[in-house]
């Protein structure tokens, strides 16, 4: 009827992820009898996930074994899947790297020294490493950032199979929710790269929807921009629904940005991808809140990303409650419906041959026109017995591949090299391409410091200036 | 035992070019019989080139035969060469234009709005359309700028044998001076993009010679920065040397500038690469006499841009009195060798089958690896009866095709569809993409200023703004 498998969770301590995993797969009856190990470096959150998980299969009455480990060669033993959501630089370093980036005149951190997602990648290689020895045939479901980098340089690097995942392209469904439309009436399409991608077809009961985008725009577009205040964020927290969604707190789907971008380029930004779009949304606060909306400007100021951390925690410590209560019912607090994720049905139907759609990131092999076949891109996928096959979705606009996705390749292909070479230089290269960068003198300054860093001591040791620099 | 040929040459009135031309058939014997057409717009500076050549000629015994026409179809009759060195952009409009950026805040005109490239590339497709009615199986060398992007746009839409020259890549010979050897006993390779070359090869008399580029930078680079003071162009001026070797008098083969992008990405960047090279050279003019040194801070200073033009101007008054004596010695004014530039070897080399290499901007067909065949690479080329056949260099070192010679590709191709499409807003793109851009209103007050400036008019006409844009 089904078929029972081993997954392993790197980075399990990721509490509200972990959570929702766990409900997808207590909820998948043909993967009854499967195991799940959780790997984590944090010993109580583990331990904490563990039991709640228990607990969770326990009242459902699913037929699924948990372990836990702290070694992550352990859980990868015989494991079928290995999802890594694990990231080596925490959101409260974050906050400390953008402090240095701040004290050198960079908003908010805004300054691409490339070292998030350097430390991250070498982490995801180090991961890939023990799969290749330990279990070289399991899927690797790539769920942490960043997706597109760290998926294409380890399918490059090693024979696995790697599927990245991400939740950005559900912002089709805050447009549908925006312009009046019921999402599960539409069909649609958007291709691209991770955080890059873009609505190429949208059609609403069969009939193209775009217009009714631009009916929203002329007639409500202004009057939106310049009076509505973003509120869901806690709203949501308080209503326990606890799915990871914060992203969708801060309703720029629609803002002024993404609309301004989809005039730039051509067509609707989805999900992640407006949030970045160009370094002159991004000045300061108050160009932010021009462009993203009241109160908060948007993801990544100083307004909302502390209160995301503190979401995060909240919930966290709404879990660990959860988890010290014996007598409390898990179902009733995480809810006995599946979430959007799309880890669990990708496994459900690669072993179960129950075939699906999904949005993937994997090697292009000619599914994107313009882009090279070893690169991943996020396009759509049917899914089933015969594997991830991502779907010929044709070609983007040249002004989107030349001004979007080409560039951002270029920009993945020199961190690629700037990882592998070591050469400090690539770094250097970044930040004086970052646009606010105002001289020579303060790119060296913050590069340095954020390499001092303690935080980053690794990255300092790994990255040297050519053999021929003063 | 030589061949007789038709060469047209658009914009004929650039009096230094042409008398260039005139002295390097009249110096090729086995080009004897040969007729040159001269077009330009300028009818009275037409006229006076046109006298020069026959008297220059008779000096020299030369059977040559010289036309002049206002009317470039006519030029081209029956040519088996048509020469295009025209600009639609004066130097005088240059620095109007320079004078817009400046209210908005530029520095000495560094916006990239495109316009001169654009405007010169409407230009070289018409020149190239009259080509394929009139003289279809002609040569068409491109001698004008853009070199890179004009040839690139040419040989894509029009089935003409199109090669573009430059002589940027005789930069090495400066830097074989500056080191203290003989370039006449060096052999080297600098492939790329047109203004955007890389010395991947540099051998004296065998023996690799960047270890004595290295040497003089370590021994003499500090004392040459900081005491250097550029005086080549007044000495060369006076002294009659007035073949096109100006730009050899800014002295920055190994400024500050040239070294450090020797250091940053790895070669030696050679002629007119340095000269741009990032952006933080340029951010005013203490910067660039810091990096390209002093008294003008290299080229496209306010410095040095004003004393090029009058240079030039006093070039052409100093031709324009040749011109009305009659007594004078043509011979003994222009000389009787040679200039460096390649048009006449390279045509000299095809129908007389006097094979020579040369350095030339050709569609790519594999010549430098990571570039697609359809982009005009710089390469040396062997040249004889069968042609202009570009020679395989190789790879570039990663880091300069993802830090310069891709991300130049892409700039390219943004322009080409710009003008393809007419949209402004790719061309909106390319101002916010210039570093020093410091918000988004800025960069739409200068496109739009820039625009309507009335030497723009075509510009402006052209390029429209998206549908959906309000």
């Amino acid at each position: 009827m089904g078929t029972a498998v081993r997954v392993a969770v790197i980075g399990a301590g990721s509490a509200v992820f972990s959570l929702g995993l766990v409900k997808d797969i207590c909820l998948t009856e043909s993967l009854a009898g499967s195991q799940v190990s959780f790997m984590d470096i944090n010993q109580e959150r583990l331990e904490m996930i563990h039991k709640l998980a228990q607990r969770y299969a326990r009242e459902l009455g699913a037929d699924l074994r948990f372990e836990s480990t702290l070694n992550r060669r352990v859980a990868m033993q015989d494991a079928d899947f290995v999802i890594n959501t694990a990231s080596v630089v925490g959101h409260h370093d974050s906050i400390a790297v953008k402090e240095v980036a701040e004290k050198h005149g960079y908003y908010y951190g805004r300054v691409d020294t490339g070292l998030y997602n350097l430390a991250n990648m070498l982490f995801m290689m180090d991961v890939a490493r023990d799969m290749e020895q330990i279990c070289p045939n399991a899927w690797l479901i790539q769920s942490g950032n960043p997706v597109f980098e760290g998926s294409t340089l380890m399918t490059r690097e090693t024979g696995l199979k790697v599927c990245g995942l991400c939740h950005g392209h559900y912002g089709y469904r805050d447009i549908c929710d925006m312009i009046g439309i019921d999402w599960q009436k539409v069909t649609w399409q958007a291709p691209g790269l991770n955080h890059n991608i873009w609505l190429t077809h949208f059609f609403y009961e069969g009939k193209d929807a775009y217009p009714l985008i631009d009916e929203w725009i002329k007639s409500k577009g202004e009057e939106y921009w310049n009076t509505n205040v973003a509120t869901r964020p806690l709203p949501d927290y308080r209503q326990g629904q606890w799915t990871p969604e914060l992203e969708r707190a801060w309703e720029i789907d629609l803002s002024r940005a993404a609309v301004h971008q989809y005039r730039m380029f051509g067509l609707m930004p989805i999900g992640d991808t407006p949030r970045g779009g160009g370094w002159w949304y991004h000045t300061g606060l108050a160009a932010r809140k021009y462009w993203y909306g009241e109160p908060y400007g948007g993801q990544d100021t100083e307004l909302s990303w502390p209160l995301y951390v503190e979401n995060l925690e909240r919930r966290i410590a709404d879990i660990a409650r959860l988890a010290q209560d014996p007598q409390a019912s898990i179902t009733k607090a995480l809810g006995a419906s599946k979430t959007r994720e799309q880890q669990v049905p990708i496994i459900d139907g690669l072993v179960n041959d129950h075939e699906g759609q999904f949005q993937v990131n994997v090697p292009n092999h000619g599914a994107l026109e313009g882009v090279a076949d070893d690169v991943v891109v996020e396009v759509p996928a049917l899914v089933n017995k015969k594997g991830i096959q991502p779907i010929h979705v044709g070609a983007l606009p040249p002004k989107i591949m030349l001004e979007k996705i080409l560039p951002n390749v270029l920009h993945m292909e020199r961190e690629l090299l700037a990882l592998k070479t070591g050469d400090r230089s690539i770094l250097l290269w970044h930040v004086l391409d970052t646009h606010p960068t105002q001289s020579y003198d303060q790119a060296v300054a913050v590069l340095e410091d954020t390499l001092a860093w303690p935080g980053n001591r690794e990255m300092n040791e790994h990255f040297k200036w050519p053999a021929n620099w003063r």
